[in-house]
């Protein structure tokens, strides 16, 4: 089993060293450390155990540093910067794996641009080393690139070449859409095994500076404080320690402070019961400044389990989202983070927020929302329903249950705080072929919209009531659960992300398809592939035919 | 082999009528005549064959018809309108087949949306009997969809309820890009096998209307004439008839009257040499309309070189663009197709000129452009140099050659005639990191360009003189050819489209990305899978892990 959680004093990989306003995340990988027996991580290249420390730092670096407001990425080897995603543990992998750990490492690219891009935290890559595939595809996700140009130093995609497959977690995207490589020379770039230093690469827009070695330390701390004074992070702040995510399991069920998870293998089904607030909202912005604070501790419990679920619970292919408790005090939590945008905590924790959610829309599973009496699907948790696939509604009350009837409630933050990778709301996805129903909805902010009102409004898709909604949800549940996963992997991908592309969309939907589809070819995954024979000394066997 | 060319007396599957201003193009399969044995075209299903047709009345009704403004898509079967893509075709195709064979159908597709957006020919699809899968699909390229209301007739796609596939050649995409469907709506329609029919495929925005049997005829005839009345082609123009596309075959040559094929297996790469004009720009617009106008029989030739390589080629990896012929001819005439731009018949060439590059950016091949002494990559043929992947020109001249140095020459039509798919021109995706240099190399307009001023502005990737020339190009070439065609094939679908999103490319990058995939897994095409179990009473079997 995958754990994702850690935590700095437990990093095998990663080393974080505090110069004032500049943290230095330093990649120094164990060899001897992967996640996996059978390969060893040489040259600093990378397993899915890697990427879960930069994860984690990352995350600590924005929550735990608020004086921090420059990251630079740096390597702790001699004369390597990141070989990449180690070939061993990928030619070794499920085609599962792979897929689940090129899509968690684009995850933690994109959490390093919305740093940069939102935090007030920028992120900038001093590649002192040789920086090849996924090495330079980091270096791609930091805004800034400096490279040490001692004629061994050098950046590279040599995927194409080499391993028969694609620079696939951005890096093909990152550098025609970020970096603006002219298309014939991003061409000549992929296929050059030894990369591309010094001023060419500067030319060509691989690199934003090339620096004599000499001078390489003293430019980097430059550049560095140049980055930090442009950041609006607060200077005397206190960081709030994230500390470790509990959870319990009992058989098929996990407990977490704010939700519970329950695996039903029979159905191939997770349900996933995320309870309201458990405390009432702080007082002040101080009290609320701890993990603790409502939102934040069932941001970080949800993350755990959407990440547990992927990875060790691949034949769950149905997720159902339950909410319970009371609506109103998920408004007031809501209410809370609207009044205090402006500080730099609640940013975190709506950005937190905003990338789980994300991470939900991306995820390989049918997602089905459940909204019944007792539930709160209101503002921040009704994101939930609106990222599932489908929303059910129970209609009326439950015979013998004095609940009252199921109601979605919107908040402000429905309408533009957490918009998907296509950078459009959930609502504006969901209205794309009607605009004007989105005001119609805003209109409603606050009211508690029961199943009638809800469908007329455009908010779910269906509603049952007590006769029918057992048997509705079962009918669904086994129709999905008959369905091809394959099949609906795809169907999904294509259906949630309508109208505008973003870079990140690009990332998600045509790259990483192309790169599955090729992790699918014998030309690099069967026995005489590339993959397979990558460091063998012999040459892989090809079938020439294109497509 | 396959073969493209074909006209009306030959169709098997189509019939054309012609009644004023409305075509109605009746599609009735011939379930004997499948391109291939081993499968029956039964319920108007469809295969290669099918769409070549279709292809050809489509391209015909254009150019032949300038009097037709609408053209009503119908079946000539009772109670099917059209059942999709053959399975069995699918079943017993090669992974390649399937690719080009969607990909084609796609191009079609495309092709119908752009006669009803810029040609003034209006397509509108009158569903007289079901439409699932690829029948829907082939409703949703057309602008206006009528449905019969007869309690029998629906519009669905089954594909992945029935065959662990997606609605591949756009439908995903159509479904809630352009008929905006709401997104859970789509999840519900597309997992219903039976479909969706009477009012709710109205109210989902899945058709535009529903009519009663009894008013059928009068309705579909009077929005034929509805549509035609908006449509700006002329009434009394003579259409241009095209004739077969000649070619011989000679060994590893093809020969067309403009221009020529050379095959070279050994190295794996097909030479396209295109001769410039030879003959001189028509005196009047008049004069200019026929097949033998340079432009359209350049691009007829070329279209049809390009598909006879794709689909009869598929080991030739490598296609090197070349051209031989006076710059001059070529300006002069895109002069021609500038002065008349507004006539009919020039609009359809300049459409056909841009969806004949369109073709060419999403073939799966490595494109190279050989810029030589006495080439003529002048205007519209200098699209074709950037079109490739890599432009190498040439610099001096060759020994013992008198030819003048290679020269690209920029018109008006590289700024904006072209268009590629998604809606910027080939000079804005090669310049999207430098967008001065658009005006930059507009001001060069008509000047030849060697190769130190090609190199300087940016339009080619590489100069070599005499000394290298002949080596660069043998490394270039081994190097290609040394690669997995399976990673160029993700590798350029990446590079070559950078920038802005259109449908179109969503459902040649996204859809066809994952559709290949789901081509690739054995939950579809295993012989347990669902494309080959489907029809057998057998139920497929399916690996439930989740990716």
């Amino acid at each position: 089993m995958i754990d994702f959680r850690t935590e700095p004093s437990r990093y095998r990989h990663w080393k974080l060293e505090f110069h004032g306003p500049v943290a230095h995340l330093i990649m120094d990988v164990n060899p001897e450390a992967g996640l996996f027996p059978g390969y060893e991580l040489k040259l600093n290249s990378y397993d899915l155990g890697v990427d879960i420390e930069l994860s984690d730092a990352v995350q600590r670096l924005r929550f735990e540093h608020p004086e921090i407001r420059t990251v630079v990425m740096r390597s702790g080897k001699e004369n390597v910067f990141c070989a990449g995603a180690n070939i061993r543990m990928l030619g070794k992998s499920t085609h599962g794996h792979k897929v689940n750990f090129c899509k968690f490492t684009n995850e933690t690219r994109n959490t390093i641009e919305d740093a940069t891009q939102n935090s007030g935290q920028f992120y900038m890559c001093a590649v002192n080393g040789a920086a090849a595939g996924g090495g330079y595809e980091l270096a791609v996700a930091c805004d800034y690139i400096m490279l040490v140009d001692d004629r061994r130093s050098s950046v590279a995609l040599p995927e194409t070449p080499l391993l028969a497959v694609l620079p696939g977690t951005g890096g093909l995207t990152r550098v025609t859409d970020k970096r603006r490589v002219r298309r014939d020379r991003a061409d000549v770039f992929c296929s050059v095994e030894e990369g591309i230093r010094g001023k060419r690469a500067v030319d060509w827009r691989l690199v934003d500076e090339v620096v004599p070695p000499s001078q390489w330390h003293d430019r980097v701390a430059q550049r560095a404080a140049e980055f930090a004074a442009k950041s609006d992070r607060p200077a005397d702040a206190q960081g709030v320690v994230l500390p470790r995510v509990e959870r319990t399991e009992e058989g098929d069920t996990i407990r977490y402070s704010t939700l519970t998870v329950e695996l039903d293998r029979a159905t191939r089904r997770a349900t996933i019961t995320v309870n309201g607030p458990d405390a009432p909202v702080p007082t002040s912005l101080d009290a609320a400044k701890s993990a603790d604070f409502w939102p934040l501790r069932m941001a970080r419990d949800l993350d755990d389990a959407v990440m547990h679920l992927r990875l060790n619970e691949p034949e769950l292919g149905l997720w159902v989202f339950k909410t319970q408790g009371e609506a109103a005090a998920v408004l007031a939590y809501d209410a809370f983070l609207e009044a205090h945008a402006g500080d730099w905590f609640i940013r975190e924790v709506r950005l937190f927020l905003k990338r789980l959610f994300k991470r939900i829309d991306v995820t390989s599973r049918s997602l089905i929302a459940l909204i019944e009496p007792g539930s709160c699907f209101a503002g921040t948790l009704a994101e939930l329903a609106f990222a599932a696939d489908r929303g059910l509604m129970f209609e009326g009350t439950r015979q013998g249950d004095n609940h009252k009837p199921a109601a979605i409630t919107l908040s402000s933050l429905n309408f533009g705080a957490y918009p998907m990778g296509n950078d459009i709301t959930r609502l504006q996805a969901r209205f794309w072929g009607e605009p004007q129903s989105i005001e119609t909805a805003r209109a409603q902010i606050g009211t508690a919209l029961e199943a009638d009102a809800a469908d007329d409004f455009g908010l779910i898709t269906n509603a049952y009531d007590d006769t029918d909604w057992d048997d509705e949800i079962r009918i669904l549940t086994e129709e999905r659960a008959s369905f091809s996963p394959d099949a609906l992997t795809g169907m999904e991908a294509n259906l949630r992300f309508v109208g505008p592309e973003t870079m990140e969309t690009r990332i998600f939907g045509r790259l990483t398809a192309w790169q599955n589809w090729i992790f699918q070819r014998p030309n690099a995954v069967s026995e005489a592939g590339a993959l397979k024979r990558y460091g063998s000394g012999i040459q892989p066997e090809y079938d020439r035919n294109r497509v």
